[in-house]
């Protein structure tokens, strides 16, 4: 096991998820009426980013670790996305990207010094960050977008948040 | 790194920053006037679980793959928490417990068969049932806790949901 398995594949399988909670979303939001401006704008206390943004962030926690864990660069996305459609396809674009990443550049990723944006001149190894970080940041947006969605009404259920499992039956 | 690194710390971590969001959201109610019993049974739709149930699930989780990716049975806890206080101590025994696991019982875990409890008879293997079952449904729980204590008003940022970090000065 390396870092790759802890990042690449979790956070492919949460935004394939994450796109399939927003298609059931906008299907609703059609039905009752809603346009995508206000679904995107709706946020869970007034201080708090809303739907369109946790979309983003979810994003590039995503790409920038993994980037930086197989020792490259993320691309930049432009966070311009205004309708269900684009954030979509801003979810299906960060997986594209993540699926180029090859596991063995992150052979050696623990202790990779990735920078810490919010301090200057600051890092965390590469497991600190990934586990103390950018996975915990990573699913605090993903549930936050889906407990917005709830909060407005959209039927959603744990099975969408996690999306299907390789169950295998048990041997007498 | 085998799957301890992956599971015990990261939930410790979480749920002692969790402890700290419920000691926060304990303060903020009394000023607020509000009472343990309203706030326990806060939810952000008529369909999800209330807070309470947020923080039990979170604890289940954690003590439960723990327990089980190093080859044991979780302890019992009994859902009887009322109050803040009861809560807090939910998560204090919860990290206890994960404290007493010794990281050398989680060799080879990730193939190690975890049943699945909500399909009979089925299993997953260790490391899917962490990374694709039970650290999603744990974050899922932590997150939407704290998603309905900034719901209700009590003044929570980031920083409280991840805690302090390891941070390293750049060397030029």
């Amino acid at each position: 096991m390396n870092l790759y398995d802890v990042s690449v594949p979790v956070f492919t399988k949460m935004l394939d998820n994450l796109a399939h909670i927003l298609e059931r979303a906008e299907a609703w939001a059609k039905e009752a009426g809603k346009t995508d401006e206000e679904m995107l704008q709706a946020k869970l206390a007034p201080d708090m980013f809303p739907l369109v943004r946790q979309v983003q962030i979810a994003s590039d926690n995503a790409k920038s670790i993994s980037a930086r864990l197989a020792g490259g660069e993320p691309p930049k996305m432009e966070d311009t996305e205004a309708t269900f459609a684009e954030l979509i396809e801003r979810t299906q674009k960060t997986v594209a990207y993540l699926k180029t990443l090859d596991r063995a550049k992150f052979e050696g990723a623990e202790i990779r010094q990735i920078p810490f944006p919010y301090v200057p001149d600051t890092h965390l190894l590469g497991q600190e960050s990934l586990l103390e970080s950018y996975l915990p940041n990573f699913f605090f947006h993903v549930t936050t977008a889906y407990d917005i969605l709830r909060s407005q009404g959209v039927p959603l259920g744990k099975a969408d948040f996690i999306g299907a499992l390789p169950l295998k039956p048990n041997t007498k």
